[in-house]
């Protein structure tokens, strides 16, 4: 049922129902064929690690855009339609994309999904089919060898460079992707994909802004060339910034980070820490005034029928791993922090030595719960006063100490237990007494 | 050494080193006379429970000021005065009456000693002797009946009901300011109060805008009456604002809270949260963009000599401190949560019994790390597809789910423990094998 095609000899313990990426349009790759990776770059074939397909759709259209936009004068309509079509771009990525193909986070109907891989398309990020297998890889093996955009290769690198680069099919992890194969406009658009990116990325604004308002250039320019740049920029900072930038509320094993400026940049993404922990969400932000348009998207379309079987991870499940995490960042710190010398590691002195020690050997000491405390430092100290603290040597202080005279803080009682000297054998003063009654024995009589 | 002097004979079984209040000026009080406290207020007798001498001086002439700075207008020269001065006086009260006499949390020369009694005076607020002998009662018996101006009885009643209304002498709890009768400009201060009052809250403001820019009567109600009613009102926050705005990020036992509004309007004495657990230290905010200018004038001060012997709490108490705060928080909310059914409470099965189970009965069980989970609900939501989790059912996963086929995060362990059902017999598939290895029993060989 799982795994649906796999030429490889499948020598796996447990079926993971994983593949190797199959490519539906070139029919001659091979994957068990040496791959260029394979060799260091030289000043020979460094040219030939480059993906230059990739290079001139991510860095020379757009150089090109950029320059040629100071010839080209921004036409006011042009402009609000390049933001416009900028947004219907994202939402193709992140609502489309990412929630909706690579992680099934809620269903769609048929003209939703049209909508999304047109957007997607005018974004030039890849097909749906194939940026949803390497995103699950992502998400499978984040951070290792197997990611395929891992930040561990630096930032840049996560960024854009695992596009510029060519990239050995080998390393990536496999994913299963059979639900995609059955996704029949996922397919569509992966074997119209050239098609589909000219006439969604380009074609449309240029005729839009054309035939709309006799702006054909503008169109192009502006609608078309930079705003691709623009979007993907913005949602490259999703494998860049996203796993660089920011807080870890839910897990600080892995690299992904929530940050609000991710967040505005990518319509949403930006609370990836989140997002890595519970990706099957459709949101990835909770709290109301977290920014996730993509969400407030994918729920508008929930209320008018297009969007349904929106998931969520149990309240009481996010909860749980966020003072999960809070927890152990404590517990890190606690481990900094000083908290006296163990009980088990002082000596143990008897109720007679104790105050033998106070009284004839003027040892400042303060027998407190069973623990006699070296207090000779604090006497100047004690905010409440040199006569009080004085008044308790060589006595059991624990009544006066805890509420008797005066109910110490808390603080007060983490300073004491950096005071300890020693144990006092049988416990506090009291218990001593009572077992010397139950003994018929004598006890040294305390006197002040 | 501690008990300067008491007239009721003294009960307590440990010498606590304070005293009732004994004033030093009205010779004929007698702390055993009946308290009109101690009668209920009647239309009758109510005036009779007014503290008239304070509402004078903390509601009529402020409002008098008020009204009459309608007619008086205000010259740019005094208002600047009007300003200093309030600092001035601020000044007075916060390291002053504050930090220096209630809670000795530094030295001062005497120079800087009549400096800050002088604003003191200015403010209005009773002499730094009774002051700081009533602060002292509020930091002991915090929230208690015994606390002089407890915010438990009303946020009107700490703010001023405590000073308009009378006071039974004998509920406000005792304390030791021994050190404070034999501080010289203390006792100077306590016995010329009026004099000095009268001098440097009204007096001195109008000579100077007088004497400085003939405008004597804007000094007099600027520079005096409204100058004095803002600095009242302001620290009289410390009371009130300090005591029910804000967080406790050391502890939440009493009412004192961090509120960096309270810090604005007090002179920095905002932090009360952390003033209440540490009131020896001379800082009331220890983070360098937390707003505590009574701390940074300190701070001057001993650059030019004038202060010394400046105590801080120690940084590694303060943290734990802070820490147990934490940890307090978070054993709360975690006690809210739900966290599976503990594993003493899931029955036993054995091996053989949950592969039928599963294989006979349908059961979706699938164990993992030798707790029986039935992931029934869960199947369609799993976020690594159908196929993989179903191939696990009446398998042990513990290998496949921890790595061997996809290492989950940590909230899909929080998910699995509330899935559990019940425990396996003797633990992991692996242990029953070997048990049964080394017991040499045959177990139901398990097939796909
Ligand atoms: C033995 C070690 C002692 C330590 C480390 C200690 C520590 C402290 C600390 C840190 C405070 C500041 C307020 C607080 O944190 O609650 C304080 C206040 C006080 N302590 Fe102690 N103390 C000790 C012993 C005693 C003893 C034996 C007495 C009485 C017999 C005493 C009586 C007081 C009183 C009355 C205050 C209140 C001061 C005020 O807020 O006006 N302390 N102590
Ligand atoms: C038995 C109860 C199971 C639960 C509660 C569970 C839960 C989850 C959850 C919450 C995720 C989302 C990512 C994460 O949190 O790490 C996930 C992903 C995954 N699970 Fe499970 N799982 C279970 C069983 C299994 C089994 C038995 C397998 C494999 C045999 C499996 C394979 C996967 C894979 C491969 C992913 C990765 C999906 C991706 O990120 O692309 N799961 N699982
Ligand atoms: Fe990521
Ligand atoms: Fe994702
Ligand atoms: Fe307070
Ligand atoms: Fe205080």
């Amino acid at each position: 049922m799982a795994s649906s095609s796999s030429a490889a000899p499948q020598a796996e313990a447990f079926p993971d129902g994983t593949t190797d990426y199959v490519p539906l349009r070139k029919k001659t790759y091979d994957i068990r064929k040496p791959h260029i990776t394979e060799q260091p770059i030289t000043l020979q074939n460094w040219y030939q690690h480059i993906n230059w397909l990739n290079t001139l759709f991510i860095l020379v259209i757009p150089a090109v855009g950029l320059i040629s936009s100071y010839w080209v004068p921004m036409h006011v309509k042009t402009g609000i339609f390049a933001v416009a079509y900028y947004f219907f771009a994202g939402l193709g990525i992140t609502a489309g994309y990412h929630r909706l193909w690579a992680h099934s986070s809620y269903k769609a109907a048929l003209p939703l999904k049209i909508f999304l891989a047109a957007g997607g398309s005018a974004a030039v990020e890849g097909s749906a089919r194939w940026w949803s297998s390497l995103h699950r890889s992502h998400h499978r093996y984040t951070d290792t060898e197997k990611d395929p955009y891992s930040v561990r290769k630096g930032l840049l690198y996560s960024h854009i460079g695992w596009m510029v680069m060519k990239q050995n099919p080998r390393r990536i992890g496999r994913t299963d992707i059979t639900d995609l194969n059955d996704d029949a406009v996922v397919v569509w658009q992966h074997r119209n994909y050239l098609m589909s990116v000219v006439t969604m990325g380009l074609v449309v604004p240029t005729l839009v802004c054309g035939l709309g308002w006799g702006d054909f250039l503008g169109g192009f320019v502006y609608g078309g060339i930079l705003r691709i740049f623009f979007i993907q920029q913005a949602t490259f900072c999703v494998n860049s910034l996203a796993h660089w930038l920011g807080d870890q509320p839910f897990d600080d094993r892995n690299s992904p980070r929530d940050h609000v400026i991710t967040a505005l940049v990518t319509l949403g993404e930006g609370y990836h820490n989140f997002h890595h922990e519970f990706p099957s969400d459709f949101r990835n932000a909770i709290k109301w005034w977290q920014y996730d348009p993509t969400k407030w998207f994918i729920w508008t379309m929930k209320q008018v029928g297009l969007a349904y079987n929106l998931k969520t991870f149990p309240g009481n499940e996010i909860e749980k791993g966020r003072l999960q995490q809070f927890q152990k960042k404590l517990d890190q710190k606690r481990a900094t922090l000083d908290w006296g010398i163990p009980l088990e590691n002082l000596p143990v002195v008897s109720w007679d030595d104790f105050v033998e020690e106070a009284k004839t050997n003027g040892k400042p000491w303060i027998a407190i719960a069973g623990v006699i405390h070296d207090v000779g430092k604090f006497i100047a100290d004690h905010p409440g006063g040199k006569a009080l603290i004085t008044s308790a040597i060589g006595k059991d202080a624990t009544a006066v100490f805890n509420g008797g005279v005066y109910s110490h803080s808390n603080a007060a009682h983490n300073l004491l237990s950096t005071m300890r000297v020693g144990v006092l054998r049988g416990g506090c003063e009291v218990e001593i007494w009572k077992r010397a009654q139950a003994e018929n024995k004598d006890v040294a009589t305390v006197t002040d």
